[in-house]
């Protein structure tokens, strides 16, 4: 598969976006929503916060407290053998499990698609109980002139996926949670099809341990059913961990194509790409068997955690599509993918 | 509190119950959805079965093959030290996860409330993959002219709750998943509030090992959404484990009345009571601090599994709650509370 990276990755750093509060600092930045919005590219940027934390002996971690409605820290002891931190994504204690950063979104904006002005404040930042350790990985899908967005909520409750709209991005209107615990890694058609919206999502099976893309449909957006399983992870492959949707669906002349993410049980994340039936996407008609993109560039092997591309998102351009993806978790990037060369490396069925 | 459970418990026993095919045997039979339909009380029981077996050195697990389209038989070796038997209830190997039993739904009848005729075949019967080791305890809720069946669907993917409706009891109309992986104990109210359905239903979250009553809406029954986490477990109680949702809620004029259940950390199963708001019931109003009914009587702490009380559905007439609930994963039983025993032992908040 040829991908052309952009020689100016990471296009965007943790210090290209300025912290929300004065003792905080951005840890990372990484998975986005894209679109475009009056004619330039809008990322809607994961944002990654920590206390600024001077004492080494102990962990700082933020979360919201529904009772102040603000974002507070909580503090262990570095020292205390029952707590655990060799993950850097959590802290784990027999009496609370928590992450290390919590995230909000952001908006950056762009006329190139390659130099962007990240915003200085939130878009939307953590503000209920289902979003008590951050709001990651949004997605956007433009159904007439209003922008959706789906993101995971984290909370000690569950990891859910919320919805918002706007038209702006200025003004963000919260629509409560759309997918109980844990579902992640929505996307929503930009398109109704047979008169009902339809998305991904990926349902984490507590009994089963499966992590595996499911597609769901809706009369009105808010309330989901009719929930089938769609694709398995392999036993033996690269996508033998968990398998989930990435980008919102676009459709080709072939159908709708969705780069979906996969993640061996090593937790090394690629991107594969799969076709669904234009009027029934419940049907695959083709799959990659290896990945179209993996972690190979050293801004997506090494980072806060890696090797890992994740994306929430991309263009479709000039039979180009345009990615703009987490590396490494820390810092967004930019590569291109022919169309056609997407589609001479799938299995059709 | 007072309960008054029936002199004739357990009131049907796995004995009462005709295996729906030759080589199988009914294991046990439980947890059932109740209404009352053409005069009688109509219970629609969960019935377990198990491959007769009598080969000391093997295990067989039932399972319904999606590509034979029939209930098929696996084989353990029992020596095999890397598979586990040590549950009843599942039979873990490195390469499989399965349950040692096969549930259905069998529809008994009774005039008098206590002496039940079950039917000879099932109602509803394993069928497709999301029902691949069985399908369980259902509740039924009337609206209109048409009896809605919620159950939870075992299976490999995942453990879901789908959905299906008859008017006679005997054809019954699948509507499909209604809630993704993991979801069960669900149970849609009996009438539309704000003109939305509503449901409690009882996710499982897989990173944060909760097992909670959320609340959702919908306009259709189809597409479930605006998902509110409602009743948390308690630390240091009866309820410490997990806690879900048993009968479907039923309108008093205190509001809507809910019988549920909770585990502690031993998987003790009791049964507690909390009143919701008649117009808007993600307000709790009141709740039980100890259990309304426990697991004391003989059969319901020695079976299959105990001690165990779970309840799916209970008719209200009378002033009284009448209960027909599973004991010790094992049999069905009945008994009575009075409603205003239950309130009067409720916290007001």
């Amino acid at each position: 598969m040829k991908v052309e990276r952009s020689v100016q990755n990471p296009i965007i750093l943790p210090d290209n976006v300025k912290a929300s509060r004065d003792d905080f600092e951005v840890h990372y930045v990484m998975n986005c929503g894209v679109t475009r919005f009056e004619g330039d590219v809008l990322l809607l940027l994961r944002v990654a916060e920590t206390p600024i934390n001077n004492d080494p002996n102990v962990a700082l971690a933020p979360y919201f407290n529904e009772e102040s409605g603000k974002v507070e820290v909580k503090s262990f002891d570095k020292n205390d053998e029952r707590i655990k931190f060799d993950d850097p994504r959590f802290i784990e204690a027999p009496w609370d499990r928590i992450l290390t950063t919590i995230s909000h979104l952001r908006v950056a904006r762009s006329k190139d698609g390659i130099n962007f002005e990240v915003e200085d404040s939130p878009a939307m930042y953590p503000a209920n109980k289902y979003e008590e350790f951050g709001i990651e990985d949004p997605r956007i899908t433009k159904l007439g002139d209003t922008y959706y967005i789906n993101y995971s909520s984290c909370a000690s409750i569950g990891v859910t996926t919320c919805l918002a709209t706007t038209k702006d991005f200025k003004n963000f209107e919260r629509k409560g949670v759309i997918f109980t615990p844990d579902n992640k890694d929505v996307a929503i058609f930009p398109k109704k099809i047979n008169n009902k919206y339809v998305a991904l999502c990926r349902p984490a099976s507590a009994e089963y341990k499966k992590r595996e893309i499911w597609i769901s449909e809706s009369s009105d957006l808010v309330g989901w059913g009719n929930h089938k399983q769609l694709v398995s992870v392999n036993e033996t492959e690269w996508d033998n961990g968990r398998i989930g949707c990435s980008a919102v669906p676009f459709l080709t002349e072939k159908g709708w194509v969705e780069i979906y993410h996969a993640a061996d049980e090593n937790d090394r994340y690629c991107l594969g790409a799969l076709i669904m039936d234009k009027d029934d996407p419940t049907k695959i008609l083709a799959k990659s068997s290896k990945p179209i993109m993996e972690p190979t560039a050293s801004y997506e092997k090494w980072g806060f955690y890696g090797p890992v591309i994740f994306l929430c998102g991309c263009l479709v351009e000039d039979n180009t599509v345009k990615l703009y993806y987490g590396a490494a978790d820390t810092s967004v990037c930019y590569a291109e993918i022919k169309l056609d060369d997407i589609y001479s490396e799938l299995n059709y069925y």
